[in-house]
């Protein structure tokens, strides 16, 4: 069953690769040559592998979420040949980074610069974005029928949020739904930014870059020097991409009313607002005008808080608060639900519901005071899921820090490269900051920080299972007993 | 009843200024004389409210909870009027600061050099330590004698750690138990100082700054001028002070399988021996011997583990890598049941253990397995209050982050000195290294940092109950009626 998945990954990569190469034929670039030869080799290792059916079709969470993590990393490992073929990126350890930087919408690059890059190169490394957003096995389930329950056990795998809810009850149907918003918006900004003038290619790429909030740019200054509509259009559609898809299926259903209402959509605005009003009092612009320093900020704090990564500044010259409040932003990250990674709002909107009623209690021992949101009663298993998924957070992050720190760098580069990889952001402060790259960094650490970037994508279990060798024992062992069945 | 305890807090605050007081006489100060006049008005004011005893005794954790933090705050109050009348320390904030600051045995100074000050100024500084170490409720607990369970729930307030266990039946015994051999120790440490050839002043004056691992020195330059032997025997004293205090009453019982057998302990001894190895392999000093270079590795992780905060060299000079265990050190701190703060290591490894075990459960859903430490079951309930207690640390860590950052310093400052407070150690890194002080920061800030150290002291939810809205109004209201009833 896992072999089955894994080779409909291969198949779906091969077919996702046919863009770059179209790209290549486009502008006559011979580096298209190498897209090709990986779409045969995958096509075709894919092709035999998928020609068996597997006997058994359902699986469970612990299935699921290996499947998950395995699929990931085969998806990274095979989307990171083209790079490294065709010497674009010389390092296969660099071209792995880069590809899973691509898939986990973390936008974190080891390349110095990116302009002389062949631009079927540029598109694939976006269109990553565009996949890594909405996730992969979401849309494996999206097309391929699989036995009810195997499904959700993926989605919920691959899923990012501490409930994962189907929209309606076929989990194949939630994902077909979830794609088809997802298209339609990348297809609004793409025309959006066409009407504003923008070449083809980059309002492509910069589309696939917003909508998975990636941050992968084409240009060096990454969006520093497109026109301020520019801009603004790709501001509004970060935070809107970083919007719970839940309120979008309710608006299409013009349920207005439940989508304006949700707890978490309000929460996130309200974040975005309070940061850009915090940075606007403590480092505006006197040189520039009002919209100039509002265009400015508003694309950072909307950048920072979805784990896009775009920059138009190097707000690592920022102040002190400035910087502190973009760090916090980091760990907060987008709506449940949504392409962006971080905690999630969701997630802290329950913590702190906790915290509340923790002191609530400290006044009235005996009152048993339910945690609601969205005037639904939050069940006690989702209460202990988050609190569970906050302390395994931290605990993964301290040790990353600590074996990240083993090069030596200084304390604020260590932190937010760990921070901006984890949380899928992408650049991060001081020697990793927007004008810098993850490029020096040593072999370990790189290694380290794409653990974290599939970690943090994946939200850590399906990949901390594949570091739990107990997990390794019961998945070896039941396939010795289905070979001895077969 | 509130009025009543804090009229005792009175009167024992006042008893503790004699020896200060005396100090001021035998080194001939006359700074002595506001001793004596703010002893003078304390005892009057304690005995005016302790002569009408309350007609209620019985209280509960929410009482207990409020009248630890009224407590910790009168006590730091009138503990700064000598600082603030003999004009030794000028702003009655920076005062405040400093007392604070010395009872909850954190260490952060405003001071930029300290052998100016008189004796008796030096004296009742390191005095406060060395009170706020055990807990000054716990010591009115062991000379008052209090219903039954009123005297648990003060304790539950001020003592630290996940549970609060009681050694004996009678809680009233157990702060004696606690208090002898807290004292015992230190006298230990005393006569061990003396033999070194340590003048008097000094070996009283450091050995509370050991006892209660706060941090304040007599000398500018903390303990670096101080002989090896000196500087190991507080290295000693220093981890001694930070186990779990109940290990030493199994030693005196002669239980020593139980007290070496305690997880936490292991645990904590440990991670010491890891952050010494670790730095000594990227800090190594070859101008220096091998045992030189163990002694300030040593004393400093053991400085930084058990929240102390002295310092014998400028380890904001270390390599990164050091600077990041120091700065992961300063989270995890010392065993629960001991002086020393942080988060403590008790509840780190019920947080392991609860990852391990949602990682065990991925892999068999329908197992229960439950969450044990030294061989019994945590209950749920402490499971839970863990659970909290961290989630509420990193909230109010990154509110008093954002607060702090409002000064515009630097990120390192701003992080470490929020995390050198926050967890009682004293000096952070950068603005607020162990050379630098913490004068120069605006007066918002150093409320913010008093805040801090107090919740960090009190473990949080006693600080957080007062600035609770409804705690408030539902004591106000209970006065009425209680006044009513009169």
């Amino acid at each position: 069953m896992i072999f089955y998945i894994l080779g409909w990954i291969l198949e779906i990569e091969a077919a996702l690769m046919v863009m770059p190469a179209l790209c290549a034929a486009i502008y006559g670039e011979r580096q298209g040559i190498y897209f090709l030869i990986v779409i045969a080799a995958a096509a075709l290792a894919g092709f035999l592998i998928v020609r068996k059916k597997p006997v058994k079709t359902v699986f469970y969470l612990k299935e699921g979420c290996v499947i998950t993590a395995l699929s990931w990393i085969l998806l990274s490992a095979v989307g990171a040949m083209p790079f490294f073929l065709s010497g674009a990126i010389p390092s296969y350890t660099d071209a792995l980074f880069e590809t899973i930087s691509g898939f986990t919408t973390t936008g974190a690059s080891i390349l110095s610069e990116v302009e002389s890059l062949p631009r079927c190169m540029l598109f694939w490394r976006s269109e990553t974005h565009w996949i890594g957003g909405m996730g992969v096995l979401v849309f494996l389930m999206a097309i391929l029928p699989l036995s009810g329950g195997s499904n959700m056990n993926l989605m919920k795998a691959e899923s990012p949020g501490p409930s994962v809810g189907k929209l309606v009850p076929k989990a194949g149907s939630t994902a077909r739904i979830l794609y088809l918003i997802y298209i339609g918006m990348t297809l609004v900004e793409i025309v959006l930014l066409l009407l504003g003038g923008t070449p083809l290619f980059d309002a492509l790429t910069l589309s696939f870059g917003t909508a998975g909030t990636g941050g992968f740019g084409v240009r060096n200054d990454s969006i520093a020097s497109y026109s301020p509509y520019f801009q603004w259009v790709v501001t509004i559609f970060m935070i809107a991409f970083g919007i719970n898809f839940n309120a979008y299926y309710y608006m299409l259903y013009r349920k207005f009313k439940k989508a304006f209402g949700m707890e978490e959509v309000r929460a996130y605005l309200g974040i975005i607002l309070g940061a850009i009003i915090i940075i606007m009092l403590t480092d505006y612009d006197r040189a520039q005008g009002f919209f100039a320093n509002l265009r400015c900020v508003a694309f950072q704090v909307g950048s920072i808080i979805t784990t896009t990564g775009y920059s138009t500044t190097d707000f690592d010259l920022w102040s002190g608060t400035a910087k502190m409040v973009l760090v916090v932003l980091m760990f907060v990250g987008a709506c449940a639900g949504s392409t962006g990674g971080g905690i999630k709002v969701s997630r802290l909107l329950i913590a702190f519901k906790t915290v509340k009623k923790e002191l609530h209690s400290y006044m009235h021992p005996k009152s048993v005071r339910k945690i609601r949101m969205d005037d639904k009663m939050i069940e006690h298993d989702t209460l202990r899921s988050v609190n569970v998924y906050l302390i395994t957070f931290f605990t993964v992050f301290v040790a990353s820090i600590l074996l990240v720190s083993l090069d030596g760098e200084d304390l604020v580069t260590t932190f937010t490269a760990v921070a901006a990889t984890f949380n899928n952001i992408g650049p991060g402060l001081a020697g990793v900051g927007p004008m810098q790259n993850f490029g020096s960094l040593s072999i370990l650490t790189k290694y380290v920080l794409m653990f974290d970037m599939l970690a943090g994508r994946l939200e850590l279990f399906p990949l901390l299972l594949l570091l739990y060798p107990p997990a390794w024992k019961q998945l070896l062992s039941r396939r010795t007993i289905s070979h001895r069945e077969i």
